[in-house]
């Protein structure tokens, strides 16, 4: 090597795509806190810390709750492939990109799969779930709760209960509802659910935590085949987390110092009044989008706040206008994925960037943007939608 | 929850088990660097960076050299899970528990296995390696190069060589070798290593840095079945860490931070000088362990430097000495594992942690602890005994 790289010093930016988005500037200080041994006494004391203020946000008493060592998609496999096992029948429900996930990963897992699709955009309802399960009997039903690729939510606050008529197990994808929007395990009757850390937590990508129910530990328990992952094998990794604290593998220390500090800070906020304040800058961030001209893509009545995913106006290009808004704003959007390539624009408010200051800012700079593109759009009209809905 | 946690506020400890060592003051700085979204150009241009010095520390050329997103026994097992294909046949050659890690991981992914071991302290040689080659004509054949639980190294540097005669990939567990000990990739022939950030390139537990030879990714392209793991699936990762920079998972950034300034400070130390300070620090180490009686488990030509792995003399109680070392001079050591629990002490000079100042400071400490127990020890003499190595 000739010359190496130099010092990390990157430009600022802001991250208001669908994730990461920032670390609160807590959690980025506790990770430069010298490390413990993954056996340290002190660190055990940490992980039982992590593992409360988990269930609180979770809001459940499963036992099993924890975050495993790797970022989300490593909790959607570890859901899937802790519950299947060869032959067993399971469905999925997609609404989106992170439903096409879950069916790549559960067919994976040699499950007799059966998958059902609506368009992108849209979300399943309650009978139309319940027709699936009566035709399919599925031993697992995978929903994603909030699908970024189209900003919808899948109501699943009555799934867990339907399911349960069938002898299904449910797993759920909360990886953009943790911490933005209400997530109740207990209430909810859901059996596995899994997020990450660097949306509603306000950490860096890395961790995904995840919660088994007692039927989906059951479940877990009266496997006859081996896990097909080691790494995810929660037969093991529960006597680490949840058991004798026995060796599994070496535990990504700051990973979990971060994660216990942005869990600190979403149970000092509370979640109520999180989950208002997520609710409170989506309003004043969807009026100004509005005022400028955006479209959302998904139904007003499955709208997630925290991810608002917008029609690209005709003219505007995808890549040109997210470079112009990152280089000349340090702001970073997300575009489209799958069937939204370059005709999406995803905006997340997520966390610690669920603030009144991001929502301006992006209006702002969207509306220079815009303009910039040919688009006509009245100077200040975004910021002042925006305004008027904080003060409605 | 009626109260949460505090301030996260550790003791300090200084860590000399077989990992994790402590992160270097530079890399934990680091950490506290905002994030990037993981498709913002600077962030590409870290990647590069960081794959780039990756491939100067593994002494390779593979184009396929990047941090797996979780920590090291998900490296292990993203080799195994993307070069075998059910009834491929497959031998692990077992020197202790990592090998039995590998046997366990091997045998998940429908492998036709053979297991090949020897007594835990010992290692095989190469006429030992041909004879199981010829009888067995495996696809892979896995070997730990550094096994943490004897202290043993594994001469590793013409078994590639010799796979490559018989058709055979060489997967190699080089987690506790890489930035301490030499790691040829190329020049020894390896197919596939996987490795962590917490040894010896001074990060926090977190990545498993891996590389593929061509060879190995030929066998990658010619796979007839999906990889069984969608996190661990390179035919896709690879696009994010080799080639279009296509999204697959959010990658850790922060995680990605530290291991860039950990290669860093590999590169400006040199591998070298930093062998050599792994050896001279061993050494001394050595010279004191012997002056306070106790015994290396692993024969000298055999030995690793990095971790040292010692029997526990008779009357002395593992956790309790373990306990005074880490109560009253905040030093932690390891224990045994597997046939080892309860009989050995393992201590870890790696990375950061390979400097006179741990070595004394240990030796010190342990003198203590063993008078404690009753040890006859004359005072001061395994400090004694490690000034006169250095100064030799």
């Amino acid at each position: 090597m000739t010359t190496l790289p130099g010092q990390l010093n990157p430009t600022p930016r802001l991250l208001l795509g669908p994730g990461p988005s920032d670390a609160h500037p807590r959690v980025l200080s506790v990770m430069s806190t010298p490390l413990l041994g993954h056996l340290d006494p002190q660190f055990l004391e940490i992980m039982t810390e992590t593992q409360t203020m988990l269930r609180e946000v979770y809001q459940t008493k499963n036992q099993l709750t924890f975050p495993v060592s790797a970022t989300g998609m490593a909790g959607m496999e570890t859901c899937f492939v802790n519950l299947i096992e060869p032959g067993d029948p399971v469905v999925v429900c997609s609404i989106g990109y992170f439903g096409t996930r879950m069916i790549d990963v559960a067919g994976r897992t040699g499950a007799k799969l059966t998958v059902k699709e609506k368009p992108w955009g849209q979300v399943f309802d309650l009978n139309e779930l319940r027709d699936i399960l009566k035709e399919t009997r599925p031993k697992v039903l995978g929903l994603v709760h909030a699908e970024t690729s189209t900003g919808a939510l899948q109501d699943i606050s009555q799934v867990g209960k339907l399911c349960h008529e069938f002898g299904t197990l449910l797993i759920t994808d909360c990886v953009t509802t943790l911490g933005c929007t209400p997530v109740k395990l207990d209430e909810w009757e859901v059996d596995a659910a899994f997020s990450c850390s660097q949306k509603g937590l306000s950490c860096p990508p890395g961790m995904s935590p995840i919660s088994f129910s007692p039927r989906a530990v059951d479940a877990l328990k009266s496997r006859k085949t081996k896990v097909q992952s080691w790494y995810l094998d929660l037969t093991s990794i529960q006597s680490y987390w949840s058991g004798d604290r026995a060796y599994h593998h070496t535990a990504p220390i700051t990973m979990v110092y971060a994660l216990r500090e942005g869990l600190r800070l979403v149970l000092e906020e509370g979640l109520e009044a999180r989950y208002a304040r997520h609710l409170r800058n989506h309003a004043a961030l969807r009026a100004g989008l509005e005022a400028l001209g955006l479209e959302y893509i998904a139904a007003e009545s499955c709208r997630l706040p925290q991810v608002n995913a917008v029609k690209i106006p005709a003219g505007v290009d995808d890549v040109a206008g997210r470079k112009h808004l990152l280089n000349e704003f340090g702001i970073e959007i997300g575009g489209g994925l799958g069937d939204f390539k370059g005709k999406a624009w995803r905006i997340g408010i997520m966390g610690y960037n669920s603030r009144s200051i991001c929502v301006l800012s992006v209006l702002a700079a969207l509306e220079h943007v815009l303009r910039g593109a040919g688009v006509k759009v009245t100077p200040g009209s975004g910021v002042a939608a925006a305004e008027l809905a904080y003060s409605a």
